[in-house]
């Protein structure tokens, strides 16, 4: 069985989520699609978010051929997963449930931080996703990490250049106001969930920060994980125990086709960090509007 | 004599030329356009571009009277400045060619850097009217700056904050390396502009970073002076040497109306700092689209 897996962001940085995916399920066939001429979501309607979100899940069902689809976007997750759902008839899963879900199994005490973009936190989805599975999530907006990560300032650099000082200390301020927060309402959180597929490029950073012991929940991975499960086509590719899916053709060769609406220079450009290979042509398509 | 003034952005950065020209011709009416729905411009193509400012020019001149129009939007005035000059019956300045003018009052050497946005570097709108000046511009965007504005972490804070030791951290290395660009060409810069609407809220980190006896160009200010001049409108407010126009009602409640197309909250939350003084109520405007 080779299915087809539509994932869908308003930009590039979902391509994270695809990246975790080539590792969960590598013998899929995948179509990435990001709606660049029409971000940021994170600015405009519910409605009008929705519109574009179903137009978008449309075109990779019905003009890729789709069997499964992943929202690799926050904001669409957060704001319009029930109106994709509704709009095309394969599964479809969003990446804050599974973040939530992966929190809930890595943390004792409860309190949960999650940082995520000014846009995700307005939604309070990951509040509202952490309190339906007994958790407390406290939420920061961290607008400045998205920037930095697309400046390249990310903690993959080399040696300790002054740029990636930069991001470690931005880092560090947005969570010390975080942990102070949670100090504040007498909370001990001891897990921290990247709410952003941008973040993925700043995990090094991120966990050289964060106090001893706490947990980095990584809502990439956990989407890829959760994906594999709901479309029923797990490999054992990463828990490694089935000998007879490693190294095969298809995980060293990923089938993906890239489409963009707009911007397919910035994408090609930053990509290929995000997937951590090259993105291949990114195909332009119009989806009107 | 009461002109009316129209002043356009694509965002509300454009709100810092508006406080220059309340300095320059406190007794003008203003209305001030923030086409925040349709932002950024800088990924969208001439065309699209070209689209969005005539239909903002035709709002400002057509629905609010405006008799003089400021595009107070750097990338509109690269891309959009001769439709819209074209398709309005009242005089139309941007924002490039006042900063370039005034590069050439300030430079001796003739080499002039200037800072920037991504799009507005890739236009090279700097460079060109640099050129036609005869001096020779050396652009470098710098992407994090606008962010680091809109969230706060200004020079204007009191004390020493660690925020804004990491904005005087991404301005040495932002200056560093066009500093080291220079002089890879045998450059001697001696002037600085700065190509963005949202950097004069950073002038006293900037002016802090900048080698001895570098001359920094707001272009903001440099526009109001041009609009002054060019408009015909000229007070002496600003030169201080005709005192009945000094501290009249006018100056001290000026007349500014502002409308958005979008994210009105965002407008009023931030808008003060670009302006000086509160928005007041932002008015939400549709322009279709």
């Amino acid at each position: 069985m080779t299915p087809t897996i539509g994932v869908f962001d308003s930009g590039f940085g979902g391509l994270t989520v695809l990246r975790a995916l080539l590792t969960q399920i590598p013998q899929a066939r995948y179509c990435f699609l990001g709606d660049t001429a029409r971000l940021p979501y994170g600015s405009k309607s519910r409605r009008t978010i929705a519109k574009y979100a179903v137009e978008s899940a449309q075109f990779l069902v019905h003009e890729q051929g789709a069997e499964f689809l992943v929202i690799a976007c926050n904001t669409a997750s957060a704001l319009a997963l029930d109106a994709i759902q509704e709009a095309v008839p394969v599964p479809v899963l969003g990446v804050i449930e599974p973040g939530a879900q992966a929190a809930r199994a890595a943390s004792i005490s409860g309190d949960v931080l999650v940082i995520a973009t000014d846009a995700t936190v307005q939604s309070h989805a990951y509040a509202e996703a952490c309190k339906a599975r007994g958790l407390h999530g406290i939420e920061r907006a961290c607008p400045l990490l998205v920037p930095l990560v697309e400046e390249g300032w990310t903690g993959y650099l080399p040696g300790d250049s002054p740029e990636q000082a930069v991001t470690a200390q931005v880092i560090r301020i947005y969570l010390d106001q975080l942990l102070a927060d949670a100090a504040t309402q007498s909370l001990q959180p001891d897990t921290l969930v990247l709410g952003c597929t941008h973040y993925p490029l700043l995990r090094p950073l991120i966990e050289a920060a964060v106090p001893a012991g706490m947990r980095v929940i990584d809502s990439a991975e956990a989407t890829a994980e959760q994906a594999a499960i709901k479309f029923g086509c797990h490999t054992k590719a990463a828990g490694a125990t089935d000998p007879s899916h490693l190294g095969t053709r298809e995980s060293d060769t990923p089938q993906i086709r890239c489409f963009a609406t707009d911007s397919v220079e910035k994408f090609e450009r930053l990509g290929s960090r995000f997937l951590g290979r090259p993105t291949g042509t990114v195909e332009l398509v119009d989806l009107g509007g």
